[in-house]
C-alpha cells in the first residue's frame, strides 16, 4: 500500500467512525455544564455504592456495583478526564476561585469572583460571552442564586461575601433563566427584587407556577423554591419532602429550565441555542459537615439533573454537549475506615432519615433549649448522653445507631461530643476538639462520623481538599475533555467548542 | 459545501492529525504497563506537591504547581481515564484480585491469583499470551518478585500466601526478564533457585552485574537487588542510599529491562517486541503505614521508571504503548486535614529522612530493647515520651518534629502511642487503639500522622480503600484507555491492542 492509499483509507475509516459515533465538528448549539460543589472521586463512588443498595443490590459485590442501573449517569458518559483544582496561591481552592476558573478561564484568589488576583480587573464568563453571541443562558443552583459558583457566571466582585452586589449584578445580567435556591441579602443597599422587576424578570416562588413554565415559557424568569432551608438554599434532597411536595428537585428545575429556554426560542421562531449551568451546591455543605448520606442524596439529585440533559442529548445528539465535574473535594472523604478495614456496609446509610441540618434545626436545638442544665447540669460525666433517652431515641430513629451496638471508643467520642454540645465544654483539650468537630455541632458531627465509619466511610477535614477531580463529557467535541488538565482549561475548552474566542476576556 | 466534500475534508483533517500525533492503528510492538500499588489521585497529587517543593517551588502556588517540571510524567501523558476497582465480592479489593483483573481480565476474590472465584480454574495472563505470541516479557517489582501483583502475570494459585508455589511457577514461566526485589520463601518445598538454574535463568544479585546487561544481554535473567529491606522487597526509595549505592532504583531496573530485552532481540536478529510490567509495590506498604513521605519517594521512583519508558517511546513513537495506573488507593489518604483546613505545607515532608520501616528497624527497636522498663517503668504517665530525650531527638532529626511546636492534642496522642509501644499498654480503650494505630507500631505511626497532618495530609485507614483510580496512557491505541471503566477492562483493552484475543483465556 502506498502512503497515499494508506492515508486515504485511514481518512475514510475515520470519516465513517466519525459519523457512526454521532460526533460533529460543528459547534454544539446546546451546552450543559454541571458542577457538583465538593464532589470528587470518593463522593461519586459513595453515591454509586449507596445507589446499588437502594436498588436492592449488594454494594460489596462487583456483579451488582457495576450494573449500569447502579452507576451514575455521569459515570456512563463517553469521555472522562481529570483536573487540577488549586487556586492562584493555594493547593486547596475555595468555590469562588474555582468557579472563576470554570467561568472565566482565570486563576484567581479564593474569595474572588470573576476578577483577577488584585481584585481590580473584571472578566467576562463563558455565560456572558455565550449570551452576547445570542445564546440563551440558564443558571441553576441548589444554594442561593448569588452564591459563589453561580455568581462567577454573571458577576465580578473582589469578595464573595458581598452578596447584595452579586445579586444586583445578577439582576443586570439579562440572562433568561435563574432557578433553584433564593437570594442571600437581597434587600440592602440595593433592593434586588425591585431591580429584577425593573429589568423584566418575573420571580416565581411556588411549585405550580414554576412547573407551568414548561407550557408557557417566559423570556426572563427567576424560579425560587418555596422552602429554603439554610442561607437561602434549597433543602438537602434527603429533607426535601419534609414539608410536602412543595419544592422542585434540582433535576425537576433543570427540566423546567430546558423547557423554558427551548420554548421561548420556539415562540420567538429563532433558536440560537442555550448554555445552562447547574450547580449541586449542597454536596459541599454536607461534606463540610461530614454527613455522607446528605451528600449522597444531593449527588443523586444532581445526577438526575444530568439525566435530564442526557434525555435532551438523545433528542439532539449532534448539537448537545454535556460536561460534568466538581470544583474540589470537600471533607477529605474516603471509601474506607480504620475500624472497618476492607469491609463496607452502605445499608447503614439507608437508616439515616434527615440531614445533620434538619436534625439540628428541628430536634437538637429545641431539645437543648429545653434540657440544658437538666441532664448534664453543667458537670462533665461519662453517662450524660447514655442517660438522655430522647437523644438516644433520635440516634436510633434518625440515624439508625443503637447505643448498645457501638464500641467503647464510639460511645466515648459521643459522650465527649454531647458534653461539648450540651454543656459547652468537655474534658478534651481545645486542640482535640478542633480536630474532632471543626466548626460543626459536636454531637451531630460525631453521630455522622460514627454512622459513616460504620458504613466504611472516613473523613479527614471540615474544609476542602486538593485531590484531582474527575470530569465527564458527552456530545460533539467531548473528546476535548479527555486527559488531565487544569480547571481553567475547562473554561478554555468550552469557549473553544462554543466559538467564544480565547479566554480570559476583560469586561 | 456538499456532504461528500465535507466528509472528504474532515477525513483529510483527521488523517493529518493522525500522523501529526504519531498514532498508528497498527498494534504496538512494545507495551509497558506500570502499576503503582496503592496509588490513586491523592497519592499522585501529594507527589506533585512534594516534587514542586523539592524543585524549589511553592507547593501552594498554581504558578509553580502546574509547571511541567513539577508534574509527574504520568500526569503529562496524552490520555487519562478512571477505573473502578472492586473485587468480585468486595467494594475494596486486595492486590491479588486487582492484579488478576489487570492480568487476566477476570473478577475474582481477594487473595486469589490468576484463578476464578472458586480457586479451581486457571487463567492465562496477557503476559502469558504475549509470550506465546512471540513477545519477550519482563516483570519488575519493588517488592518480592513472587508478591501478588507480579505473580498474577505468570502464576495461578488459590491463595497469594503460597509464595513458594508462586515462585516455582515464575521459574517455569519462560519469561525473559525478572527484576527488582527478591523471592519470598524460595527454598521449600520447592528449591526455586535450583529450578531457576535448571530452566536456564541466570540470577544476578549485584549492581554491576545487573547494569552489565545493558551491554551484554541475556536470554533469561533474574535481577535481584542486593539490599532487601523487608519481606524480600527493595528498600523504600527514601532509604535506598542508606547502605551506599548498591541497589538499582526501580527506574534504573526498568532501563536494564528495556536494554536487555531489546539487546537480546538484536542479538537474535529477530524483534517480536516486548511486554514489560513494572510495579511500584511499596507505595502501598508506605500507605498502609500512613507514611506519606515514604509513599511519595516510591511514587517518584515509579514515575521515573515511566520516564524511562517515555524515552523509549520517543525513539519508537509508532510502536510503543505505555499505560500507567494504580490497583486501589491505600490508607484513605487525603490532601487536607481538620487541623490545617485550607493550608498545606509540603516543606515539612522534606524534613523526614527515613521511612517508618528504616526508623523502626534501626533506631526504635534497639532503643526499645535498651530502655524498656527504664523510662516508662511499666507505668503510664503523660511525661514518658517528653522525658525520653533520645526519642525526642529522633523525632526532630529523622522527622523534623520539634516537641515544643506541637499542640496539646498532638503531644497527648504521641504520649499515648509511646506508652503503647514502649510499655505495651496505655490508658485508651482497645477500640480507640485500633482506630489510632491499626496494626502499625503505635509511636511510629503517630509520628507520621502528626508530621503528615502538619503538612496538610490526612489518613482514614490502614487498609485499602474503594475510590476510583486514574489511568494514564500514551502511544498507539492509547485512546482506548480514555473514559471510566472497570479494572478488568484494562486487561481486555491491552489484549485487544496487542491482538491477543478475548479475555479471559483458560490455561
Amino acid at each position: 500500500m502506498t502512503l497515499k492509499r494508506y492515508l486515504l483509507s485511514m481518512a475514510a475509516a475515520f470519516a465513517i467512525l466519525f459519523l457512526a459515533t454521532g460526533a460533529s465538528a460543528k459547534q454544539p448549539k446546546y451546552v450543559f455544564f454541571f458542577l457538583g460543589d465538593g464532589m470528587a472521586g470518593p463522593q461519586i463512588q459513595a453515591a454509586e455504592a449507596y445507589l446499588t443498595t437502594v436498588n436492592g443490590g449488594d454494594a460489596t459485590a462487583a456483579a451488582d456495583l457495576l450494573k449500569p442501573e447502579n452507576r451514575l449517569n455521569m459515570s456512563k458518559m463517553t469521555v472522562a478526564g481529570l483536573q487540577t483544582t488549586c487556586d492562584a496561591h493555594r493547593l486547596i481552592t475555595d468555590s469562588a476561585a474555582s468557579a472563576t476558573a470554570f467561568a472565566c478561564g482565570l486563576k484567581t484568589l479564593s474569595g474572588v469572583i470573576g476578577m483577577d488576583e488584585t481584585g481590580t480587573v473584571r472578566y467576562k464568563s463563558i455565560a456572558h460571552l455565550a449570551h452576547e453571541s445570542g445564546m440563551k443562558v440558564g443558571i441553576l443552583s441548589s444554594v442561593s442564586l448569588n452564591h459563589a459558583t453561580p455568581a462567577a457566571y454573571y458577576a465580578s466582585v473582589p469578595g464573595r461575601s458581598d452578596m447584595n452586589a452579586i445579586a444586583a449584578q445578577m439582576a443586570g445580567s439579562g440572562y433568561e433563566f435563574f432557578g433553584g435556591g433564593g437570594l442571600a441579602r437581597p434587600d440592602s443597599p440595593v433592593d434586588v427584587w425591585r431591580l429584577l422587576d425593573a429589568n423584566g424578570y418575573k420571580v416565581l416562588k411556588d411549585r405550580e407556577s414554576i412547573l407551568s413554565l414548561k407550557e408557557i415559557p417566559r423570556d426572563r424568569v427567576v424560579c425560587i423554591n418555596p422552602w429554603l432551608q439554610d442561607a437561602s438554599a434549597m433543602p438537602y434532597d434527603i429533607d426535601r419532602l419534609n414539608t410536602g411536595n412543595t419544592n422542585l428537585s434540582l433535576a425537576e428545575m433543570t427540566g423546567v429550565a430546558v423547557a423554558n429556554l427551548s420554548g421561548s426560542q420556539k415562540k420567538a421562531r429563532r433558536d440560537d441555542g442555550f448554555f445552562i449551568m447547574v450547580e449541586g451546591g449542597k454536596i459541599d455543605w454536607a461534606c463540610h459537615a461530614n454527613d455522607a448520606r446528605a451528600a449522597v442524596g444531593d449527588i443523586l439529585d444532581l445526577d438526575n439533573a444530568v439525566g435530564v440533559a442526557l434525555d435532551f442529548y438523545r433528542k439532539h445528539p449532534l448539537q448537545t454537549l454535556i460536561v460534568v465535574t466538581g470544583d474540589h473535594e470537600t471533607g477529605g472523604m474516603t471509601i474506607g475506615h480504620a475500624t472497618t478495614a476492607y469491609t463496607a456496609d452502605y445499608d447503614r446509610l439507608m437508616n439515616q432519615k434527615n440531614s445533620f441540618q434538619y436534625f439540628g434545626d428541628n430536634e437538637w436545638k429545641p431539645h437543648r433549649a429545653k434540657t440544658k442544665g437538666g441532664i448534664c447540669g453543667g458537670h462533665l460525666d461519662a453517662d450524660n448522653l447514655a442517660s438522655d433517652t430522647v437523644m438516644l431515641g433520635w440516634m436510633e430513629t434518625v440515624f439508625g445507631l443503637e447505643w448498645a451496638d457501638l464500641n467503647e471508643y464510639q460511645q466515648e467520642k459521643l459522650e465527649d461530643a454531647y458534653d461539648q454540645s450540651m454543656c459547652g465544654s468537655n474534658d478534651n483539650s481545645s486542640a482535640e476538639n478542633t480536630y474532632l468537630y471543626g466548626d460543626c455541632n459536636p454531637i451531630i458531627v460525631t453521630i455522622t462520623h460514627v454512622l459513616n465509619e460504620r458504613a466504611g466511610i472516613g473523613w479527614t477535614s471540615y474544609s476542602h481538599t486538593g485531590v484531582p477531580v474527575p470530569v465527564f463529557a458527552q456530545g460533539p467535541e467531548a473528546h476535548l475533555f479527555a486527559g488531565f488538565y487544569d480547571n481553567t482549561d475547562i473554561a478554555r475548552k468550552l469557549a473553544k467548542v462554543m466559538n467564544l474566542g480565547d479566554l480570559p476576556v476583560k469586561k
